[in-house]
């Protein structure tokens, strides 16, 4: 990765998608030295079912000057960005282009929350569980929360620890779509959404874009880049749409099979990692990443939370950018905002310093769902 | 290539779109001597804005026994299921994977017609043309057909030959849509959709599937596959979606570019071509593929068609399997299906064998084009 861009995640009424998009593409390019002339590859993750431009690459591209390069749209639901990330990984890595972009943008608030809940509550199997028993995402994610809650003893109070976090750094985070700190209080004393899931237990819909630049070791070599960040190792995997088909509900298969696929392609442990980013979707998907990651045992996952070992200082900083809990979940943008976010760290350039994340391996992590693990990307960059 | 499988196509109310998908991919795991388990990753190709599953990906998973396998879902307009291929085969090229598959599906005929033109229309730049000028994609073919009847003096009668030859192959292929000759007087006749186009100028509203199973060469050996077919050479690019930026309206500079390219990293010319499948959503839309492919030159792309070079025992034979305009275009289904096409053609096995092309040089093209030249994907195969 040689260029990263990242706009402002919130409530964006000021911009169209397009004009959203290119402030990250205008960043990332500036960033990486080019022009979009350079670009023979762009790829873009968005699930574009919100706005005026149901199909909104080739509108993307014209405004951003890239007509001509070859184009495409990816979608992996929530994991949209990480997949478009790893779409323009393998164009790169096949010898296929030497520069490729990743765009991703959505434009959620477009719509009101009713109605972004139900879009998004169709992005599991529709047809089954979401027609016949009207379960949407903080329902599913409730689900294991109980079930984690019942047989590991996490609390309420545990799960509140991880927004309290979320909150903290993203109120460091000029980018984020909340930028105030909250309280374990707070937290509990917000309104049931899906118990044991509290509004503050829930991320934000958000408008927001992210974008990268990648090239070919030729290519970094060429433009006498400096501080290029290496795409080490990406593991995919999926879930079942039907959640009954799964065999519990107390950790995702999907990102247990990600990332020991990631971890042997970048031939690393999770003890190497020196900052992550997770899907905090919800509390409790943050406390189950840390356990199918393998940030530590299994059913120990809120107690990491608790010893504040995924604060910077602890054992493994995680989302100290805010997350998706307080920096906005723009769903085909996040997965390639937490790798903007990763780069920047591993670059040691991350303003303010209280935010940026003690080196040692120069090795991040970032963990992308889909729906509740009907996909998962894990994708280890190294410096 | 190791394996293809494709559904009928047309009107298909007998099945949902995980059935409609899963047709296609028993017959190609079958075909290559696999089981859904040996699948590491599943690209599925589907605009999906038709049915039930907004976002069908996790569904045809699910459904066909692939959760597990790294997954998404691409969409390039109606470029969609070659950009699907075209991801597979970076997958694979790039080494992630040893075996990818690809799956191109659409249902669109869960919609009216009128609807299906709108949500097509939206495929271009909506808040511009679209929204502005009502234009839906007869009326952007029809320009271009008009710019080139008065450029280079193609007829009305051109056109029609265009959809005849593809009739005459259709009648002969068990899984098209339209399996009935038609004359040029049938296609003169029928009514006027945006002039100079007519009804039989015009590629139906059809559901289908395809699907073809990737692997790399050291599978290819290992799996003692005897009639492997290779993906020698692959052309992205793309055009603007707004058509008042175009410099002309008679060709696709998309299509040249991506042939271009393609023809380079194949390092071969058009005339070594055996056999082609081209987008004819519109009849004019093959006439305009011939000449920006290279087959012929500049406003001789009617000429062809004449002189029944196109046809089987004449120069290159095109659309063979009826094309778009008889066999059908279910928009994710369409670049798979092409693929699926010139896959046993190179095996030299299809039935009725008055449809096999005769082979020289053992080489395919398919030329699969999103909106109006917004998107276009070359793909050049080899025995």
């Amino acid at each position: 990765m040689i260029g990263v861009g990242h706009s402002r995640f919130g409530e964006r009424q000021d911009v169209n998608v397009k004009e959203l998009a290119f402030e990250a593409v205008k960043e990332a390019l500036n960033d990486a030295g080019l022009t979009p002339k350079d670009i023979q590859y762009m790829c873009l993750g968005s699930i574009g079912v919100w706005y005026e431009e149901p199909l909104p690459a080739v509108a993307v591209a014209e405004y951003c000057g890239l007509s001509g390069a070859g184009l495409m749209r990816v979608e992996a639901a929530c994991a949209t960005g990480s997949a478009a990330v790893y779409s323009a990984y393998t164009t790169v890595a096949s010898g296929f282009t030497d520069l490729a972009l990743v765009v991703g943008v959505e434009k959620m608030r477009e719509v009101d929350t009713f109605t972004a809940v139900e879009l998004m509550g169709r992005a599991g199997s529709y047809m089954w569980e979401f027609e016949n028993f009207g379960l949407t995402f903080p329902g599913y994610y409730a689900l294991y929360a109980t079930a984690h809650m019942n047989r590991f003893g996490s609390t309420e109070e545990d799960l509140a620890l991880v927004a309290v976090k979320a909150h903290k750094y993203g109120a460091m985070n000029p980018l984020a779509h909340f930028q105030k700190e909250i309280t374990v209080e707070d937290v509990l004393s917000s309104y049931v959404v899906a118990w044991p899931l509290k509004l503050y237990d829930c991320c934000p819909i958000s408008d927001g874009s992210a974008a990268i630049v990648l090239a070919s070791e030729d290519k970094v070599r060429e433009l006498k880049i400096d501080t290029p960040v290496w795409i080490a190792g990406i593991g995919a995997s999926s879930g079942t749409g039907t959640l009954a088909y799964r065999s519990d509900f107390i950790g995702l298969d999907a990102t247990v099979k990600a990332s020991r696929n990631a971890y042997k392609m970048a031939n690393i442990e999770p003890k190497d990692i020196d900052v992550a980013t997770v899907h905090d979707c919800f509390t409790i998907a943050e406390i189950l990443a840390y356990e199918d990651l393998g940030f530590c045992g299994k059913g120990e996952g809120h107690k990491l939370v608790r010893e504040g070992q995924t604060e910077i200082g602890g054992k493994i900083p995680v989302n100290v950018d805010g997350g998706l809990k307080a920096k906005g979940h723009p769903i085909g943008a996040t997965g390639v905002s937490m790798i903007v976010e990763l780069t920047k760290q591993l670059r040691e350039e991350v303003k303010p310093t209280s935010r940026q994340a003690p080196m040692k391996n120069y090795i991040a992590l970032a963990h992308n769902v889909g729906g509740t693990g009907h996909y998962c990307y894990v994708t280890i960059l190294k410096r």
